[in-house]
């Protein structure tokens, strides 16, 4: 379909992705001799470390998003395409897409990762996961809905199964959505509800391993684990689940009864991953050479949350956004210096900027190397941080002003359900007619 | 399911419906003797003249929406509650909810409208219209991806075809979609295509009357006409539509290629109004007493775009916003005063506050009694009153920094595609692949 492609000399250099990584790739070799095509499924950037803020309506979806071809209208060598990629054809240098083929020069793989449930697939309909705007309004209906059921409900079991709240994962998402559903049922709802009570929901966070935030250092994870607690969460370690449905989870072999499940444990790589030929490991990322390129096919590069990468100290590269930058970085450098003839490029070496997670209301830990912080402190490190990183200044001030405003009036603006709540009433004790 | 109804004295009154009308009714029985259930199948009230800006990317969805317990939150002898309601048992005075039956003393039925296909019900997947906030996102995503489909399609005709919008309908929705589609396609996106071109689409506005905005005078729906087409928008007038597929519309026998159709021409009352026993009108509306009550039954009322009123000068009340406003504030007083023990209550009159339509940038037109205004003053007046109405200070504030920020950037903010877009590929030219 790029019949043009021939008469024009200028490399071709493909990009599957619109992510953190993808994007760092077509800011940095805009404006080069190169013809940069950036493919997205989406037409949207989404800045994924505030996506719970939206699963909680404290922000709307586009303060946490921006169109892909906005952010790059300004380079004339970047085309912005919406449209799928299923395969690569590595022998022809050609990517299958849903709707055609696109021939490339150098291919950057950028496709990321979503939620996994360890071989449960069915759990995905009883706890949605948080990768995508759907995903976080699945959330946002769940959550809120289920206060609504809970003041429609006049069974007291019933009742208090809708106020219950499991949150599967001690990661930086889990740590986030369990500290905000806490808030919102203690601050947010309490005077609004004249039959269910928000301030009885139990908020329960459960940790398949020993301590919260294992990215993080050991003293840290326990500071989350108390300001957790004081925000009103049950924190339960070192607990499976084992089984969930409709009724609720199953924890080291005991029931516990919720009607609002949400998952932030398992995280596997796109499936194109696996279509590259290469070596995987078991959450399907790919195993890259040390150039951040695919084994045997210098001119593809996978980058982001679906590269395996080892640092220096031989820890993983974690699955964080400024990985994913930096990795996207690295290869438009590298491609760079390529075209200039050089051949001596260095491996790619990630440098740890520090890892941050807010807990709620004023409480967050954060590492800088050796330097530790946590509670308001580094909820204001936080803060700004996160700010300072979203796309677009518009954006940045819409986000800052929400915030002020929740933490003014406690209120959370996104209060609004919209589709369909997918849970059954098959445990409702009212009679439902047709 | 409302045992403890019969030990309360104080009388029940049901409210159907969480819009103007039935918000109104809420509010001035608000700390009254009464207890008031209100309820409502979203958790929102919805500010409906916005609508059209969140299905044109300019305003994100919490701007325009509030969640109905929160507005009335300090109310202590409201409740909100979540549910559908089925159907009326007007002998027994209970409310049939999709979970369970509600007893009432007395009922306001305030359930709206939708929009209508005039018997054309398979028009619905090729033409939605805007009731909800999942309309509106329907036809962010329509509008969107049209454009994006446009830069994805090699063959001219093709391309053409997803440049092509027809809004179907000339009253005030159809005149504000057309006016910022066209300017969408002017202003905001011609920088951000590489291979089609946003400023070749032709945004057509087909009207089956011989004037736009018939609830205006004549002048100003010529004046309205000549804003649109300065704007770029074509109209027809005395067109028909007389199908609608995928591939676009049959206008008055001819054939326009159009993959986007929007629509904005019929309205028909909620299914209840049927269900209530008394006479409809065409659209559905119940034929109410001069006191708004059902016939036969007193202690029911229908109000807002489901109550057929006929005013003194013979006009119908029209289905806006300040109408079903004015309904809700007259049951509410109606009621206070039967309460008190009176018994002559003067029928419902509508005072007519004159009527406004946006066209697009610093273009409207307005009619108060005998003043008429269009251009950039009726626009002002336009934008003032609708901030004044929306309800909650932090949305003023927000629609009025959104709106700063469009007219001074060109940009709309809420430009995110989410969900999937219905429209099959059956007539792209490219090879798709399972």
């Amino acid at each position: 379909m790029e019949g043009n492609a021939s008469s024009d000399t200028r490399p071709h250099v493909v990009i599957l992705g619109g992510g953190f990584g993808g994007l760092a790739v077509a800011h940095d070799l805009a404006d080069t001799k190169a013809r940069i095509t950036l493919i997205d499924r989406r037409n949207h950037h989404l800045f994924q470390p505030l996506l719970y803020q939206v699963a909680t309506a404290g922000l709307s979806a586009p303060s946490i998003a921006a169109p892909l071809r906005q952010i790059l209208r300004k380079h004339a060598n970047v085309t912005v395409l919406m449209d799928e990629a299923r395969d690569v054809d590595l022998d022809h240098k050609v990517v299958k897409l849903a709707r055609g083929d696109m021939p490339y020069d150098a291919l950057v793989v950028a496709t990321g990762a979503t939620h996994a449930y360890f071989g449960h697939d069915e759990w995905e309909n009883h706890a949605p996961g948080l990768k995508t705007l759907e995903d976080a309004f699945a959330i946002r209906r769940r959550v809120l809905v289920a206060f609504e059921r809970a003041e429609r409900e006049e069974d007291p079991a019933q009742r208090q199964a809708w106020l219950n709240f499991v949150i599967v994962g001690g990661g930086a998402t889990g740590v986030e959505l369990a500290g905000t559903v806490a808030e919102i049922a203690r601050h947010t709802l309490p005077r609004e509800f004249r039959r269910a009570d928000p301030r009885r929901a139990n908020v329960l966070l459960v940790e398949a391993g020993p301590r919260l935030l294992p990215a993080l250092d050991p003293d840290l994870s326990d500071k989350a684990h108390r300001q957790l607690e004081k925000l009103g969460v049950q924190v339960r370690l070192d607990t499976a689940v084992t089984a969930i449905d409709a009724d609720g989870v199953m924890l080291a072999g005991t029931p516990y009864a919720a009607r609002t499940v949400l998952w932030a444990a398992g995280v596997a790589a796109s499936p194109l991953g696996r279509k590259l030929g290469a070596p995987v490991d078991r959450a399907g990322r790919v195993l890259v050479e040390p150039d951040l390129s695919l084994p045997g096919h210098p001119d593809v590069f996978v980058i982001g949350d679906l590269a395996a990468v080892t640092q220096a100290n031989g820890k993983p590269v974690p699955g964080v956004a400024p990985a994913a930058k930096q990795m996207g970085r690295y290869v438009a450098a590298l491609l760079k210096a390529r075209w200039r003839g050089q051949t001596d490029i260095k491996p790619f070496a990630y440098r740890d900027d520090g890892a941050l997670a807010t807990i709620g209301r004023m409480a967050a830990v954060a590492q800088f190397g050796r330097l530790k912080l946590s509670g308001i402190l580094a909820w204001w490190v936080w803060l700004i941080v996160h700010i300072a990183f979203l796309i677009g200044f518009r954006n940045r001030m819409v986000v800052m002003l929400d915030w002020a405003w929740a933490y003014w009036t406690y209120q959370r603006h996104a209060r609004i359900v919209t589709g369909i709540d997918e849970r059954s009433d098959a445990q409702t004790t009212l009679p439902r007619d047709a």
